[in-house]
């Protein structure tokens, strides 16, 4: 149950999709050379794979655990967190100024996606602490970013995200959560919070509790929503801890999976009040707030992708050394069940949609730091609205698709997959909670058809669709049926899309309820084909390195054939996926509830 | 987290789907009338939803325990066996000469799904049971029967399954357990049987387990292994008890999911040997273990049926409750979830795929009703031949189907469902055995491939798609868009998998590991379009008694829904699987081992 991180495939994916070498002209990118990102990446897999990664078996069996207000993690991970911090792991993508390492979303996204690989549990609390330092650094006073910013970057204080509350699951309208100003800066806050992932824990010397709430005069709804820094120990001018605050960890839920992670039930303000600072201007706390959920939401998606690459991994370790059974073309004697043609199905199935996953997620970052970075405002806007459609899929089909990637792991271990001793069954524990939280797969569907499709009148989708349009072209020009089963697929794939972003951009006045009946199958057609659309970007490179003699020729010719497989197995649903759309509405909504 | 029998459903599909008024007319059969069979799944339904559901959570959270060599099962499991064994409902299906009720299958079979989901761990006892007791009715003597089947048949004992060794897997050629004749036409039995169900207990005064192993001189591999009764306490001859066997539980497993089921790890003969008696003749134990394994499989797709019937109603239930968020086309507060878009697709999902998959494991217990009952031989024959190729889909189809209807019932809970209290998560941890006990997936599929499709060059297989296009014949009569639509998908659909038999047939022995690469594939295929086919049925009879002004037109129309719903949503699919296994293969047996 070792952890390797897949070096090969994600410096493929850096250099030759994502296009590094372009990341790195961007104004403020340049430290990110080829060479800085190779090293940087080798030191990331060597702490994951050696610090963080024996630490996930061990954290499922002893979860965190609730005593008189305070939680225990399980054991090594306070000292890994340390080491962690220690070694700059947290400040990867953050500003030099307070600490941080400056590099971009592009070189930090393989390193996020090692350490959830690694451990799940454990890499939570920086993925919710990264949400808090982009929340502060966004939308902070220049106080709040000297108090704050650094000692979160350094990972010796974690960050939360405080939203859920326990009438109002994802529906922000419905919080409750009061702020009462007291006349000196500072708020009052008082109110119960839930699910709020390492709200307590053992591993850092503070948590700034980030807190949606309402002041006494707000409007109701989503419109009435402020921010606010509530930390765990008050903070004094210096930066030294100061009083205990009135928020308090309740109890900690007892969970289906990510055990090692504490899940907390936080109360505010039950002895008096709990001091906080706003985050912005009042009545603007949502709009930050997504801030955070941007990133954790792109962060989840690449919890997706090291999920699944974990099982796979897992899986494959177990399929080549368990022997079982004759070949079906006949053997000698039994064979170790990779040679069986079934499990051999599941692994490129795991394998294939992994690195379907990583490739659309990286490219993702790219597009972000071109958002970012890029000296032109336009090009800024351009790749911004391309990165804002990318999130809810990165998150959504990554997510969903990591859940059927640990299902087929624990397949492919049999018998011994039900037996929680093997870790398999963890995975397949792990991965459910991935298209729940940050916003259910749901959420992020009505997300991708209201603001990202139907808005712009599905401008921006077209344009990837007219990219992909591009490579099928590119794939008829090379020989072999790889290639012409990948442009065959890709064809029916991006027409299948194509048609649902006109069908949703035309009903959706007409038809809301229908539209967004299929909006979770649009979503996974999407990731489908964007998906797809990658493996044959990398298809084809690696059929022109192949021709030029260049680098490692197992590795590209593992890459043409899994590009493969992924057009005939999984591109191949694409227009089952578009009849279930255009097509199914009337069959999910003609029931009424009383007949269920 | 109550369980309601769909008593409506399963009634419909009993007398309109499997015709059970035909049934009955089989000589043996004439007890099930109407009106007995409408009665005794009344009973059922009570003892199901009032005795035995309430255990199934409170055995998850304190599963079986083992101390010293003996194993306690959850509280409440030792008292509702005595009451299941008192009600007769282990009988329900078995010969009335040994105390059974002598039911038809068809009739035992709704009864069977209750028990499965009102508590899979307890109703694998009584599977197992059946198994054994299937088993002995073959193939014991006269004197095994005598002293073994009316105590098993009155819920007195209960039978075990002894195939899986730490080294062996499903791999059966590797059974190394052996049996050593004693003279006295006993034999002493010695090895290790892993992953034995309910094969230690404090449920019934007595354990029969029956056993796979080799005698002295047995050939080598599948052909050389027997069957052996090996009883935990051995049986007088009159009947009472004697002394304790050598056969020991020397564990049991730590599992993702039915933890109240106790599975053992077996050691027979460490105190001397375990002393047995031969089932049959000598060398054909795999035969006779098949007669179980057949029973088991149907049972095991019952129970995929019956989970996904369990998390169904668990999600609807929780959909009507909980209140969130508002309509997507408005509304002035926060609505019941069960109105938004999303929810219902799932929901619909749910209901569609379970109602299809009992549809079809009703008509096949028909099948096989008429197999064992018919008057006429070539009428029995060619029933079996349909019933043997129904058995992998009806356990393999129907249990992968179970594990997404439990993953969409845990993701209609969103957060709570994460949360082991709500209940959702053990469907989704209960399901995941299933896909592999009692054969794998891939086992069902090779079977489904090599024994049922390819020997007999598609026979069976075209016969059926046969009839499915005599339906789309009958669709095209009937007026309105679902007719329409059931139609046109049922027809890609029977199309797709008529070129998947052609494909097999014509290429099984040329590219033998390129069909097998297809095999798990195309068995989900035949679920669908099987499964399409009696959804399709149950649409016109549904339509018939409307028209008639017959029945309760609230769930008539509500079935002709559900079966658009799976025509467009499930039925679609069709196409793509098509394309994964005709065109797939190479790209599944692309990469080398190393490749990994």
């Amino acid at each position: 149950m070792s952890y390797q991180a897949p070096l090969k495939d994600m410096q493929f994916v850096l250099n030759e999709l994502a296009n590094l070498a372009e990341i790195n002209q961007l104004p403020g990118c340049e430290d990110a050379t080829e060479d800085t990102v190779s090293a940087v990446l080798e030191e990331s897999a060597k702490f994951c794979g050696e610090v963080i990664a024996p630490l996930n078996h061990a954290g499922d069996k002893e979860p965190s655990s609730w005593k008189d207000g305070s939680v225990t993690t399980s054991k090594g991970f306070k000292e890994a967190f340390r080491a962690f911090g220690e070694g700059g792991w947290q400040g990867i993508q953050h500003p030099s100024e307070f600490g941080g390492q400056g590099l971009p979303k592009l070189v930090a996204t393989p390193c996020i996606e090692m350490l959830h690989a690694a451990n799940l549990s454990f890499a939570l609390a920086p993925l919710l602490t990264d949400g808090a330092i982009e929340a502060l650094l966004t939308a902070g006073t220049d106080e709040q970013k000297a108090l704050f910013l650094e000692p979160l970057i350094s990972g010796k204080w974690t960050g939360t995200m405080n939203l859920t509350e326990p009438q109002a699951g994802s529906d922000l309208a419905a919080v409750r959560t009061r702020a009462e100003p007291q006349g000196d800066g500072t708020f009052k806050v008082f109110g119960t919070k839930i699910f709020i992932t390492y709200g307590e824990h053992d591993m850092a010397e503070n948590i700034i509790h980030l807190v949606l709430a309402r002041t006494p005069d707000a409007p109701a709804g989503v419109k009435g929503i402020s921010l606010f820094i509530v930390p765990k120990f008050l903070v004094n001018a210096d930066g030294s801890l100061g009083a205990r605050n009135d928020a308090h960890c309740v109890s900690i839920e007892h969970k289906l999976g990510i055990k090692a992670s504490p899940t907390a039930v936080l109360q505010f303000g039950d002895g008096g009040g709990a001091i906080g600072t706003l985050v912005g201007e009042e009545n603007r706390g949502l709009e930050y707030m997504f801030i955070m959920m941007n990133a954790a939401r792109f962060g989840v998606g690449m919890q997706g992708v090291g999920l699944a690459d974990r099982a796979y991994q897992q899986a494959v370790a177990f399929a080549k050394d368990r022997v079982q059974s004759r070949e079906v073309a006949g053997s000698p004697g039994p064979v170790a069940i990779i040679n069986h043609p079934d499990v051999r199905r599941m692994l490129m199935s795991m394998r294939s949609q992994t690195e379907a996953a990583r490739a659309l997620a990286y490219v993702g970052a790219a597009y972000s730091d071109i958002a970012h970075s890029h000296a032109d405002e336009a090009t800024r806007k351009a790749n911004l609205a391309v990165y804002e459609y990318l999130v809810p899929i990165i998150k959504g089909w990554s997510t969903e698709m990591s859940e059927n990637v640990a299902r087929d792991g624990v397949q492919v271990h049999g018998g011994m997959g039900f037996i929680e001793e093997t870790g398999a069954a963890q995975h397949y524990r792990d991965a459910k909670i991935l298209t729940i939280y940050e916003g259910t797969t749901a959420i992020q569907a009505n997300d991708l058809v209201g603001r990202k499709t139907v808005r712009d009148g599905g401008a921006v989708a077209k344009g990837l669709i007219a990219q992909v349009r591009a490579v099928e072209a590119q794939l008829g020009e090379v020989q072999g049926d790889e290639f012409a089963a990948i442009r065959r697929q890709l064809a029916l794939g991006s027409s299948a899309l194509e048609e649902v972003v006109d069908y949703m951009v035309a009903n959706v006045k007409s038809d809301v309820r229908g539209v967004f009946a299929g909006s979770v199958t649009y979503l996974k057609l999407a990731g489908i084909v964007l998906g797809g659309w990658q493996m044959a970007r990398a298809a084809l490179v690696a059929s022109k390195k192949l021709e030029a003699g260049e680098g490692d020729a197992s590795f590209l010719r593992a890459k043409i054939a899994t590009a493969r497989f992924f057009a005939d197995h999984v591109l191949s649903t694409a227009p089952g996926l578009r009849t279930a759309i255009v097509e199914g509405a009337p069959g999910v909504l003609a029931l009424e509830a009383e007949q269920f």
